[in-house]
C-alpha cells in the first residue's frame, strides 16, 4: 500500500479517537515511520492498544502539553498523559532549539506515553547537524542481574551524530538480548525465539514466544546490562518525575491508570570544541573503521543506523504490506462512531 | 603497608620524575585509590610505564593544562600530554563548578593520558550532589562488530548518581567482555582469563591471557557493545579534538609519541525536575529492586558502586599488600637521579 495512503487512514483513526488535527498527524507518522524502517513491533500493530487506552481513559486524548522553562537550555515537560509520540516530539524540539542557541540543549519529559522508536527523535536533532543521546524507560521486561522477577523496561541508549553524508550515525539499542516488540511479533504469529534470551516464569531457558512474555528477559552482559536498564531507568524516571522502578504500566495488559513514561534528552553541537573540522573527523573515524579486515561473511561494517536508514529509503519507494488482521483492525477502529 | 605511606612514596616517584608537587600528589592518589578499590590492573602495576613515558617524552610532566571557557556551562580542555588523572581531575571539577552554577555543566578533555578509574571523577561529582557521566577513550582492544582485528577502546560508560545515603550508585562498565587491565594482569601472574571473552591473533577463542593481549577482545553483546564502543569513540575522541578510531596509543607499548586520550564530563543537578523529591525517589527506587525475590545462590541485589564502595572502606582500614616485584619497581625508580 502506498505510505500516504496509509498515514491518511491512520489519522483518521486518531481523529475518530479524538485527537486534534495536528496530534493525529504527528501520531500516523510515526506509527508509519515504524513500519517503514522495518520495526514491525513498535507500527501499526500498536494501533488498536493506544484506541483502546483512550477508550479506557488511560490515554489523554485531549492532552494540553505543558513547556516549563528551566533555563536557556534546559527545560521541562508535561506530557498530560498523551500519547508518547507527541511530548516526545515536542521534547526533541525544544532540546534542538536550546541547543543551537546555547551549545547544548536538556529536556526531561514526565506522564508520557510510549514514544515508538528513539531514533525517530534522533534523526531529527541530527538532520539539523546536531549530536544527540534519547533515553526512555518502559515497562518491566528485564530482571535486574541477581532477580528472577523483571522490573526494567527494555530501556534504549539512543545515540546520533551527523556524518558529514547522507546517511546519519544512530545507535538505537535496547539492554536486552531482544527487543519485548519482537517476542510480541513471534508470539502473534508463532514463531520462535532465540535461546538464551529470555526465560520463562519458573526461570527456565525457553524459546517459546509466549511463555517469553509470561517470563523475564535477560538483559545484555549480566550485570553490565542490568547497571545500564538501571541507569536509563534514573535517567527517564527517577530524575523526569514519570514513572520508575517497574512502575511504568504495560500499554497492552494494563488499563489501571496512565503508563507515565518518562523520556531524557540531550542535543549538542558536534562543532563544540573542534569546529568544523568535526566533519572531516568523523568521516575519517567512519573510514578507518569501514577499511578493516572483516570476518568471513562479512562483506561490509556498517555503522549504526545505515541498515535502517537503507531499508527506510527501500520500504519507502516500494510501499509497505500490512497484515491483514491489522487492516482489519483499522477498519473496525475507523468505523466506530 | 599503610596507605599514607604508599601516597607517599609513590608521590616521590612523581617528583623524582619531574612533576609538580601538587601533580604528583593528585597522581599518587589516583593510583592508591585504585588498590583501594580493588583494581590493581588500574594501579601501582602502572607507575613504571607512566615513568617510562616521562623518559621517553611520551608524555609531558611539566604539562601546563590549559582551560578554554566555551560558555557558563561548557569548557573545553588542553591537557598538554600531561598524566590523564591531572587533566581529568581538573576537567571533572571544573563540570561540576558549572553545574552548580547553571544546572549543567560539559567538559571535554584532549591531549590526556589514561585516567585510571572512571568512577573516580563520578564519585567527586556525587559527593557534591550532582548526577553525573564520564567517558573516555582508549587503545585499541576490541574489534568492531564484523572486524577481526581490533580498534576501540574498553571505552568504559560510566554514569553516577547521590543515592540519598552514603553509598553512592556508581555504574562503571567497560563495553568489553573483561577489562584489558584484568587480562594483562592475569598474564603478569600466569593465570586464566575466561572462555568468550577475547579471540588470539587468529580470531580463535582462547583462555591464555597473553594470547589474548596479542589478538582481539570481544565487545558485550555483539553490534550492541560494538555500537557503544564506536559512541564512546566518538564522544571522547571524534567530539573532543583527541585521537579516535583506533589512534589513542597503547600506554605500554607504544612510545611513538603522546596517546592523546579525550575524556567527556557531563554533570547535572539532580533536582532540576523534581526538587529536593530526588532523594526520596531514588531512595525507593533502590528499594525496591533490591526487594524482588532473588535467583538462586544470590542473597542481596546491590546497586552498581556498592561492593566497591565497600571494598574500599575495608581496604582503608587494613591497608593494602603491594606485589614485591611491583615494590622493587618503585625502589628503583624513586632511586634514579
Amino acid at each position: 500500500m502506498k505510505i500516504s495512503n496509509i498515514e491518511k487512514i491512520v489519522k483518521k483513526t486518531f481523529l475518530n479517537f479524538n485527537l486534534s488535527e495536528k496530534h493525529s498527524k504527528i501520531c500516523a507518522k510515526y506509527l508509519v515511520k515504524a513500519e517503514l524502517v522495518g520495526a514491525a513491533s513498535h507500527g501499526l500493530a500498536r494501533l488498536k492498544m493506544y484506541c483502546e487506552r483512550i477508550k479506557k481513559k488511560t490515554i489523554n486524548p485531549k492532552a494540553k502539553i505543558k513547556i516549563k522553562k528551566i533555563s536557556k537550555s534546559i527545560a521541562h515537560i508535561d506530557g498530560n498523559n498523551c500519547i508518547g509520540f507527541i511530548s516526545a516530539d515536542i521534547g526533541i524540539k525544544v532540546a534542538i532549539k536550546n541547543a543551537i542557541k546555547t551549545g547544548i540543549g536538556l529536556v526531561a519529559v514526565k506522564n508520557s506515553g510510549h514514544y515508538g522508536l528513539s531514533s525517530f527523535y534522533a534523526e531529527q536533532a541530527v538532520k539539523k547537524k546536531l549530536m544527540v543521546w534519547c533515553f526512555t524507560n518502559a515497562p518491566p521486561a528485564i530482571a535486574p542481574y541477581g532477580a528472577k522477577k523483571s522490573l526494567f523496561g527494555t530501556n534504549p541508549i539512543c545515540f546520533g551524530t551527523p556524518t558529514g553524508n547522507k546517511t546519519p550515525f544512530i545507535l538505537d539499542t535496547s539492554v536486552s538480548m531482544i527487543n519485548r516488540g519482537k517476542i510480541r511479533v513471534a508470539a502473534k504469529f508463532g514463531k520462535k525465539i532465540p535461546l538464551g534470551v529470555a526465560l520463562d516464569k519458573f526461570g527456565k531457558p525457553t524459546t517459546d514466544a509466549k511463555k517469553a512474555l509470561k517470563g523475564v528477559q535477560l538483559p545484555i552482559a549480566g550485570f553490565r546490562g542490568s547497571g545500564l536498564a538501571w541507569m536509563v531507568d534514573i535517567m527517564s524516571g527517577v530524575l523526569t518525575g514519570a514513572n520508575h522502578g517497574g512502575k511504568v504500566k504495560d500499554p497492552f495488559d494494563d488499563f489501571t491508570g496512565p503508563q507515565n513514561v518518562g523520556h531524557f534528552f540531550l542535543v549538542i553541537k558536534p562543532n563544540l570544541f573542534v569546529g568544523k573540522n568535526y566533519y572531516k573527523r568523523i568521516k575519517e573515524n567512519i573510514k578507518r573503521i569501514k577499511k578493516l579486515p572483516k570476518i568471513k561473511g562479512i562483506k561490509e561494517i556498517f555503522y549504526p543506523g545505515e541498515r535502517m536508514n537503507a531499508r527506510y529509503k527501500r520500504n519507502l519507494k516500494k510501499g509497505i504490506v500490512i497484515q491483514k488482521n491489522i487492516l482489519e483492525d483499522i477498519k473496525n477502529l475507523n468505523a466506530i462512531k
